[in-house]
């Protein structure tokens, strides 16, 4: 007999955890949708050569690939019998090997799990440009796979709520996109975050002005983990990674920048001061500061960091990272802004921002700041207590009214003690249990019972819809 | 570079096909929450295990399989080579197939991709049997995977949308389904359909009858056929899969019951007089059709079919299927109920009855009979012009303004021509467009222009959120 597990790595959802991660998806496509992005889906399998070598090595390892089924699979089958059978009987194991893995899996596997929502956006937008309006505004929330090893908050099956725009570099993108960080969070009552920001210009104006242009890429590794591992490291770091000493000692006058955001950018500015795309950048972080100056946010806090870097190469633009107060979680959201996504599909020269929430990391946020709306958990509206045949008959109609009044409401299956039906409306989270027995339907009234306060009502039935109305 | 294209029989959704599929999604989910069923998810991938077998021959060939990934599938590898190694030089290669088949690849795909919802919230059921309360009423929207030759409409990755309660076998809950498709398919406006209803008792009492109680399943698949290819033709199969003559004679007076569902449940009454089991399906469809008489139906016709059998062995009482009128698709929706879901993973003699909707069907009946909402395109409610920086400086916290009062509203992100700005308001089926330039910001109005009337208005700009709220 099959044992009832799932997949390491993978989980199901109880209905009191998808009403929890529901209400966090419903509170972010409502902000989405309010600021003009539309939904988009994309299939769970891309071709293998969508997704691979968009990721780095170690993401190309993480990628789940699916099998070929039917004919193809018989084909391929037949084509390495084939293949084997020309081999000579005085085998090359690993010749064999290779045969078996590259001919064969690589093949056979030509479909795989998405890794992202990102790279199958770019798919997307190429393959759909001329159906689609640019800018493009989308949002996307889908399950996205990985096979990194499990942990705690590490998930092989986890969701990804993006929103991206495509083909306007306008700056008024990025201050919409801290809005909505700002607009979700804080209508999921987190009180305490803060946005990040930084600009891809700013780091490549360090590397140009530390003279060591090719090295961007290392030196923006290095800095980024300043606040881990402290500035002597990132020094050895650097110098470890062939940046040269003299590019170094250039660099290191950043590590002590500080004061408030003015104190910052007016410091950072001088550090640039020859380089034209650093001054680029801190002219686009200042303007993007200037409008949300003006327009205030509810809640976050929008901060300046000089050394916010994020692992992916592709950001040109802004860079976006929020973290939650009061918790040790990582960061909860990030993203930036990228200048050729879709140029890996064959469509160059367009820009995009974008941002993506965390769910699951927020979900944990949620759960250990205890920010769940109290009525969550309440999933049913009303129960009525089955007393038998005659008197289920004759509360379905009534069941109905309450239903069409827009109430979510079901009658017990059966006439079961009274104490077990008490049971089940109590685990199901039930707001008001109705018991119609026989008296009450000689009386045309009805006993209503309050389950969070414990009190009780009896009613004439004529009532029972205005009552739950007003209740 | 990589072409952007997607796995056959896979599909990208634009934003109008999401619009339209999410209106379907959220009726029925709606309505499944007012019948008190609860939400529910389990992961893309299943055990292999869990999978196989259960669909018979045909489904398993169907299953997508998910290679394993790392450390795993390095050690298979590792093991393979080895086995390899141990072939004589003289190497039979069908045993060398079997060895790549059985033992690589076999153990190489350990998780698959679900192939529909049931077998899934079988296992999950048994899983989760003590964190869940009995009856247990879920639904479950989520795609499935099939690896079909594709065609139109059958596609490898699809939607269901599942509603099933486990853990009671009142008769309630057949009414309360059949009150689901009824009302889910009528708030889709779909005016004229068909719920089929039969009982699999009454198959069992009708191979009772026969005498040939074993052949039942091969009875049932040959009567299901009797609309498509006649009762001449059911005779020759039944003879043909060993149903002896005297048994074939015995069940042929079933194929001229006819009458309305008084006559015909009548005369199957009187065809089944020596069958308990039949007997037994005769009076649960007289309890549901009593129950559905007194309470009616929104506009639904419920039927009874005396031959549907729909494929599903596993079926125990009533069987259902759902037929929308005036346009050539086959079923829309299906189920019933089985009495033994969970045995296979060691949870023996729970009953549950369940239906599914099926979305990609209902999305191609409203698509042709044109159902859809008439607002379903309009995506976003209002689009402010950009006249230059400063005038969208000035606009941004109006914008800010209208999206806090619940509009979906953007600003153009560029001082584009307006004939450009204007097009994309269009494309983006946009509901107002609001000029404000140099102009209307020194005399504090806006022009507000009505895109579907072409309309125009001027208005002052403190009338801005009043004007919309009672548009």
């Amino acid at each position: 007999m099959a044992k009832a597990s799932i997949p390491k790595g993978t989980r199901d959802f109880l209905p009191m955890e998808m009403n929890r991660r529901n209400y966090i998806f419903d509170t972010i496509r409502a902000v989405f949708k309010r600021y003009g992005y539309l939904p988009i889906e994309t299939p769970a399998m891309e071709k293998t050569e969508t997704l691979l070598g968009k990721y780095g090595e170690e993401g190309d390892r993480l990628i789940f690939k699916v099998l070929q089924r039917g004919d193809k699979l018989k084909k391929l089958f037949a084509d390495l019998k084939q293949k084997l059978k020309l081999i000579d009987k005085e085998i090359d194991f690993d010749q064999l090997n290779v045969l078996i893995v590259n001919h064969f899996l690589d093949q056979a596997a030509d479909a795989a799990l998405r890794y992202d929502l990102t790279v199958p956006f770019a798919r997307y937008v190429v393959q759909h440009q001329n159906d689609i309006t640019f800018p493009f505004k989308r949002y996307q929330i889908q399950p996205v796979w990985r096979a990194d090893r499990p942990q705690k908050g590490r998930y092989r099956e986890f969701y990804q709520c993006d929103v991206d725009v495509v083909g306007s570099d306008s700056l008024l993108y990025e201050v919409e996109l801290i809005q909505i960080f700002d607009e979700v969070l804080y209508t999921l009552q987190l009180s305490d975050f803060t946005i990040k920001i930084n600009n891809r210009k700013i780091l490549s104006g360090i590397a140009e002005v530390s003279g060591e242009v090719d090295k961007i890429i290392d030196i923006t590794v290095a800095i980024d983990k300043l606040d881990k591992i402290g500035p002597d490291k990132v020094k050895d770091e650097l110098l470890a990674k062939g940046v040269g000493e003299e590019a170094v000692e250039r660099i290191v006058p950043l590590f002590s920048i500080s004061g408030d955001r003015e104190d910052r950018l007016t410091a950072l500015e001088a550090f640039l001061n020859n380089s034209e795309i650093g001054k680029k950048g801190i002219e686009e972080l200042k303007t993007v500061f200037s409008l949300i100056d003006d327009l205030g946010l509810q809640n976050a806090t929008l901060e300046f960091d000089p050394v916010l870097a994020r692992g992916l190469n592709y950001y040109t633009g802004a860079i976006f990272e929020v973290k939650a107060g009061g918790v040790n979680i990582g960061s909860i959201c990030g993203g930036g802004r990228y200048d050729d996504l879709t140029g890996i599909f064959g469509l160059p020269n367009v820009s995009g921002v974008g941002i993506s929430f965390g769910a699951d990391r927020i979900y944990d946020v949620m759960e250990e700041l205890n920010l769940w709306p109290e009525d969550l958990d309440q999933a049913i509206d009303v129960i009525f207590v089955n007393f038998g045949e005659n008197e289920s008959r004759f509360v379905l109609p009534w069941l109905k009214k309450v239903r069409a009044a827009g109430f979510s409401a079901e009658i017990y299956p059966s006439a079961a003690k009274i104490q077990k039906q008490m049971k089940y409306a109590n685990a199901k989270g039930c707001a008001y249990v109705v018991m119609i027995g026989d008296n009450e339907i000689k009386d045309g009234r009805a006993l209503i019972k309050n389950m969070q306060e414990g009190s009780q009502e009896n009613l004439s039935l004529e009532d029972l819809l205005s009552y739950l109305k007003e209740a």
